[in-house]
């Protein structure tokens, strides 16, 4: 182990985005060393993490035997440790909240993959953020993308364009929406995802949820931000410039780039195990302005994201709740909207909610939309 | 006239890209400030740019009045004028090579769109400019391109990829192209440009002398230059890093924008008057992996930058004949490649060329063309 050895926290480990970023610390031994990791429900392949990367610390929510050098702690513990220098919050719902903000409030370097941390809290975190000096580092292929455009400019930014690979169901009728299955929205045509946010990705949702986090990690107004539709999902996002001047990122659409780069950042590590593009046999990279009457729950993340206050929180849980339900085919593709925008009508404002209000909102989102449920399956039974 | 004006001397100003710098000049007339002028045959032209713009100083092969506080001077006066920040090269042919070595040996910041002054002369350009610390801003589409995605990244890079138009005729057969007249070959797809190097774009010829600058630009080895077909001309080039992420720079095809952005570097200055891009109205960018076979002439120039020496200063000069005899009909759109190919082949390598060799060389290949079209004539005539 070196002096230029990065110590990192894990947290989320057994997810998709967690499991990829082991697979890059295993992929540089001598670059990364893991300190504490957190996993979910999945305690086979915890256990089986916790074997090869010896942490001195984890977490789980569930008990099982450890190796004589780990122990037992909090996520919040592990965030915010002395040794770590980069915490890797790869949770997801709102369970990312409290170990990001202890982790920022340490002063620690933050991948952040949890969505929902700075959709929930984005003015609390970047406010703590700057107060500690403490760097978020965005793990999504898009905001990866604007920040590796962004990377030596200075100069004004006149437009994020955040591209959006449209979702299986781009070119869908309202007719067809209606009978959309969970096993066709769960087939992602570029990426390999989570459930949740394939399905968020299938309504758009997951894209306006990545437009307020936009809006809070480069400190972009929402008229600034452009969605366009780019269904090969190889430019990642771009920049627009003072000058007019454009700037892309781009590669084959495979986690791993955002997350090494996440991780090593400064620096490039080279990977050989990641693939190359080759433009010329990709032959056409193709835009569509997009349809936004086709997608409202892109527009209810945007118009909630200009709202600000809870009202993000509250879009968040009202769509963890009617995924759930959908993934559970209790209700249809298209109700995944109607529950969440007649949660919010129901929800009152407040201006600029502390951590407190925000997670009361969240509760308060989640029972709203469960009686929405319950009401409207009472009527579809008269 | 603020202290952040920049003082600048546009050699070759009543040219294509000295007109465009002028009108980026005339954008903003608290940024910019021209000391000096150099002009060629169109001296109206000239006359009007002097009364514009009240250069100290002005550089013509032709003599006409100036007004009281101008007067005549050579263009390496010009380049070396104390108050000059920054040179702008809009030369064309091996002209530019006398005034960027002056410029750049007095430390002067140097934007360069004269293609040949860096493919006769790289080698000597370089280690020169590192010497007297003097930077070189390029200002073709491409290199711009290139230039600002590897701003502010310090990773290896792995590609450059240079997009090329492909010309009108990317899809001729030699049948085809035999037959191709002036008038065709001068009508650009993408981009409006001078006579010569509209004619360099249709043989590919400009590409393999980019890839030369690039190679001496960025001392980049050829073997990680790729030359990559987008008709489109939106990307104009790309840089591949280490860790295989990619970074595109996108505009509208207009040479204002890389002129301008050389110009006011490291600022990016808000010019409304440049057109943006509508990536959903764009539609569609499309890549083709090039087809050698077709253009000799790049497979001529790449081959002469790998030989290095004097051999690129014989392929320009030999270009150089040959266009000028294709634009006057005397010879046929492929004689061009194959009046090149002839003169480097009678060509004798010298391993570090002095700027005199170099210049011999240029000589040497003009003389030995025009002896290869009058003996193949002669042939022709039996």
């Amino acid at each position: 182990m070196s002096n230029t050895t990065k110590k990192l926290a894990v947290l989320g480990s057994t997810g998709s985005i967690g499991q990829q970023a082991l697979d890059i610390v295993r992929s540089f031994p001598d670059k990364f060393k893991i300190i504490g990791l957190a996993g979910g429900k999945n305690t086979k392949l915890l256990a089986e993490q916790i074997s090869q990367f010896q942490p001195q610390l984890v977490s789980s929510t569930l008990d099982f035997s450890l190796p004589d050098k780990t122990k037992f702690s909090s996520m919040e513990e592990i965030a915010t440790h002395p040794e770590v220098d980069l915490v890797v919050i790869a949770t997801s719902g709102k369970t990312g909240l409290a170990p990001t903000l202890a982790a920022i409030r340490s002063g620690k370097k933050v991948a952040l993959a949890n969505k929902e941390v700075l959709v929930m809290a984005g003015e609390i975190i970047v406010a703590e953020a700057k107060r500690h000096q403490a760097q978020i580092f965005p793990i999504d292929s898009e905001h990866s993308a604007i920040w590796q455009c962004l990377r030596g400019e200075k100069a004004e930014v006149t437009r994020l364009i955040l591209t959006a690979s449209g979702g299986p169901f781009y070119h869908y009728s309202p007719a067809q929406l209606a009978k959309v299955t969970v096993e066709e929205a769960l087939r992602h045509p570029t990426w390999k995802m989570g459930k949740k946010v394939t399905i968020d990705s299938a309504t758009l949702m997951n894209k306006g949820l990545e437009a307020i986090e936009a809006h809070w990690l480069f400190s972009i107004p929402f008229n600034k931000i452009e969605i366009v539709i780019h269904p090969q999902s190889i430019i990642h996002s771009l920049v627009e410039f003072a000058d007019g001047s454009l700037k892309a990122q781009l590669s084959v659409p495979d986690m791993r780039f955002p997350i090494q780069y996440a991780l090593s950042y400064p620096k490039r590590l080279a990977n050989s195990r990641l693939p190359r593009i080759d433009l010329g046999r990709l032959n056409s990279l193709t835009f569509e302005t997009i349809n936004y009457s086709m997608f409202p729950c892109l527009e209810l993340a945007l118009d909630a994201g200009k709202k600000g206050g809870a009202y993000p929180a509250v879009l968040c849980a009202a769509d963890e709740i009617a995924v759930e339900l959908f993934l559970k085919q209790h209700i249809s593709f298209p109700g995944i909207s109607e529950i969440i925008a007649k949660t919010i009508s129901l929800h009152q404002g407040t201006a600029t909610p502390t951590l407190d209000e925000i997670l009361a909102a969240d509760a308060w989102a989640r029972e709203t939309a469960l009686e929405v449920i319950n009401k409207a399956s009472l009527c579809w039974k008269q």
